[in-house]
């Protein structure tokens, strides 16, 4: 009986062939532009930090739990060369109809941003789904995500077109947050689901790695790319600092919390993710990166003790206080920025309280995008197809992979 | 009488200063041009990826071995050290007598870009050579495959110039195949040549950032430098995305297998590499990718269980499959593009026949020059003057390096 | 009572706290500048590339001990953010002051090459300092740091600006000894100090780390960048083979050791650092790269039997054989090379007399006062204020970090 549940064979495989056949047929009628028509590679250096970022560091960024290490790192590089031939597919299809066309590079940077979003809600779910799960999850919310792009774009009005890709970090972590809320919470008991120092180090080294490629992250596509980098540079700088200040603060003996540190050093480039190219002066940039580091060493107190446990969610990374909580500080931000931005100068074209309604509703549009179709995305993946693993094989990498039994207990 | 196999003191470090000496002997006579009239060092972000990759990437791509961490990355630093400054030398020499040059950069770039086919060659005898065979082992296989080129060349009349750097993937695994020919084969109840999580881990690592950066590596001397990056990646994801399926496929239970997954998610990088730059479409290069990964998994299967036992061949990092294979189809279908190419446009210089004709030499001259360039070094490495180590010290770290006793086991 | 020593609550944080209101109060009346007006981040790929090795490479360089190694990354980490946002508000200072201005990013990558001197003076009193003096440690060592440079220029008349950043390792190393002069040996019985081939191999990584971005870190504010990345280039690729040809010779049995590699690899990049771009043939730089090679392994065996223990001097990472001799070798081979040119190129402004003058004159003055301000900053971080750890609870993470009990012990 068990063994039925363990066979990916007659599924993954399939599903995996069937995909890439609907995907070179998509390429074979659509794309046929790797041409020279955009012959300036001169995004490529940035590109490659980007990418280079969220395959190596997310992949290692993941690597917490003791006996996920293979999964981890190596889900994440399949669900990401997956998601992306898909996003390049479906932005084609949306060029040839719109007939206009951006660069290549520039329409596969997009795809790699928008992962980000899938990367994110996996950490929510991670050794808590299979496989098969999680790619059925990054098709949907690849296109749950390009939905909430669209409707940002053409009911909101939001100005400029790459900015909507910024609220890739709120969507990722508050549509994982709903699929987590469809699983069932693993045993209080279970040690798998915590992790060793050795794993600790790793992620640490995925999240210094996601550390110093931030900056090109947020100019990537950015107009003002100097600005970006700077502003980026300054949010992180200062959260990374205050990290380490509001660790110590809130544990027992002043000692660092390994966990804290992970999470809040990113927090200044989530929540500056908005405004990177809109601010002017650097030390605006660095509050923002200060209150993002506070809002989530506090949230994660907070919502581990309270919002968690009478929802029964269980979010094995902390996506919600890592990603999610900095974001909704960063769009706040972003509004009373543009406020202030009105006040001061008097003479733009809209009204200013038009300007906010905007933002704000975008905002609005986006989280409940996110937590409704990350709900429905939720229930589809509990549907027996999908063979859900028990409770108590979660966080497993021998589920998936051949390591050896005797040697496995020493990882 | 062990000892006197143990101690390299006599003959390594002499033979390091000898060629060192006579580095910088040439060096004096000829290189005197890290001057600025080639001053833009445009390539510059695409040489330190590829420098990155080699050095960095392939060292910890060759750490599979549970007691040779060290021995992997630490020799494969020196002998690409050694070898780009006789690679330079060598280049400098051809090109003294030229009376031509071109920027020490773009020079600098072709040496690391020939050592791949060391680095690649260096898997196949990886643990059961010893450093001074590995450096007599790179010091020839630079000058044949430098031959090789020139033969390529001159004799096949291979337009593009650079292009003959792309036999590099081939020419390494064959040529080590026959170095490794040459080695008696370790007792298969040796259970050093196993790998253990924690170094299929670190393995893992370095193939993440091999696939990360072999867009650059493609295209560092592609005329199509876009072009290039964008099929590369395209083969690559199509192929990271095939091996999952294919390892799947294979295994017993629908697991996936490390060294499956290790050796295919490359393969798209290598098939293509003949192509990246000519190909229009990236479909082909994704069905390039997928041939790739699909020969590499099925020819694992098939090189180990029905080639390498009755030749006697062990290749321990199975170059054959990961390079080798890939390379000969990345090869047929360069010839297969060029004649669908030359029926769509019939106005050529050349004819059909003459140019397949052409492009089937060259790869037959470089197959053929790398087996027997490789069986000849293999005789070499085994003369009595290089200190073969014996079959039960082979996989050792602690032969090479100064390795407390007491913790090696915990490795 | 030794709970009092272990609670830092009551004084890391707050330290940060007000020394982030402090930058934060600067930037908001100086740094207004992260504007536009230095459109073209010409230097991002390279600033990337030092900003990478600077945070993860020395990161991971640093984590040698065997129960250290949050603690080795961690405070990197925070030490370089804190210094960086420190170094920018003094550049701005000044700047403000003399009404001047350059790019921000390029004060930004001043910042992080001048903190190289604080990372490399924590590499001497690793694991000695908890991180409240490190932090104080941080703070002076920038400002010293900056009024030596000020010496060298106003006084000193040293030419080229940027070039005084270049006594980067010589002040760090020569500061970082005096520092840790003032601190207790540990016991030599202690094998808390000792590596672990685990920890070996993390700390090789972020060596190669540091090799492959050493052409960067030399080349970023040269102004000839294609002649300091070559040049740079050929004296690691020498200083890397003759480290495994000098550790053979000097080790019993002809092994290598892993702690020679490890610093000798870099030797070559710390000795053509001052003339990296002045030097015109390629082979001065490799024999500089030999002869930096060379005096890091003789040095490295002197100074652990000669000078260290008579001194009482416990140099936790040998920054003195691993910068601090290069760097001398470096600025006596700048001395040597000027003369050289003198003589063949007789029109010069300056007489030969002075020239030499000065830069002996520089770099006497950078050597000492390194030596006097470490001396007065190791006796300021030894006072009662800054609570000194035992040296019993010396190279423990348990004294800074939430690890659990059990598993530690298997790290």
């Amino acid at each position: 009986m068990t063994s039925s549940y363990l066979n990916f064979r007659n599924s993954i495989p399939w599903l995996i062939l069937l995909l890439e056949a609907l995907f070179l047929t998509g390429f074979y009628f659509l794309n046929s532009t790797a041409d020279e028509r955009f012959p300036v590679p001169d995004i490529y250096p940035e590109f490659q930090d980007v990418n280079h970022m969220v395959i190596f560091g997310f992949g290692f960024f993941l690597m917490v739990l003791r006996r996920y290490g293979f999964s981890s790192t190596g889900f994440n590089l399949l669900i990401i060369v997956l998601g992306v031939q898909y996003s390049v597919l479906v932005e084609d299809l949306v060029f040839f109809f719109m007939e206009a066309h951006e660069g290549v590079l520039r329409s596969l940077a997009k795809a790699v941003i928008s992962l980000t979003a899938v990367v994110i809600s996996t950490g929510a779910v991670l050794g808590k789904t299979n496989l098969l799960q999680l790619i059925v999850m990054t098709l949907v919310e690849l296109i749950a995500f390009r939905v909430s792009r669209w409707i940002n774009r053409e009911f909101m009005e939001v100005q400029e077109h790459d900015l909507s890709l910024m609220h890739v970090h709120l969507f990722g972590a508050y549509f994982g947050l709903a699929v987590a809320f469809c699983f069932p919470e693993p045993s209080p008991r279970l040690d798998k689901n915590r992790s060793t120092p050795k794993s600790d180090l790793l992620s640490m080294l995925g999240c210094v790695f996601l550390w110093v490629f931030w900056p090109s992250f947020n100019s990537l596509l950015a107009g003002f790319k100097t600005r970006a980098v700077l502003n980026t540079y300054f949010a992180l700088a200062v959260s990374a600092v205050s990290a380490f200040m509001l660790s110590a603060l809130t544990t027992k003996d002043g000692k660092f919390r390994v966990t804290h540190i992970h999470s809040a050093i990113l927090a200044g480039g989530v929540s500056v993710s908005y405004t990177a190219q809109t601010i002017t002066h650097p030390w605006i940039a660095m509050i923002l990166g200060l209150l993002g580091s506070v809002i989530t060493i506090l949230g994660s107190h907070c919502v581990q003790r309270c919002l968690n446990p009478p929802l029964k969610i269980h979010d094995t990374l902390g996506v919600h206080f890592t990603f999610g909580l900095p974001a909704v500080l960063g769009a706040f931000a972003q509004v009373v920025l543009l406020v202030i931005k009105q006040w001061t100068n008097s003479q733009s074209s809209y009204s200013l309280d038009y300007l906010v309604l905007i933002h704000v509703g975008a905002f609005c549009q986006t989280i409940s995008f996110a937590l409704i179709s990350g709900f429905i995305t939720g229930l589809i993946l509990n549907t027996k197809l999908l063979k859900i693993i028990p409770v108590s094989k979660y966080f497993e990498d021998q589920f998936y992979w051949e390591v050896s039994f005797h040697v496995k207990l020493t990882v």
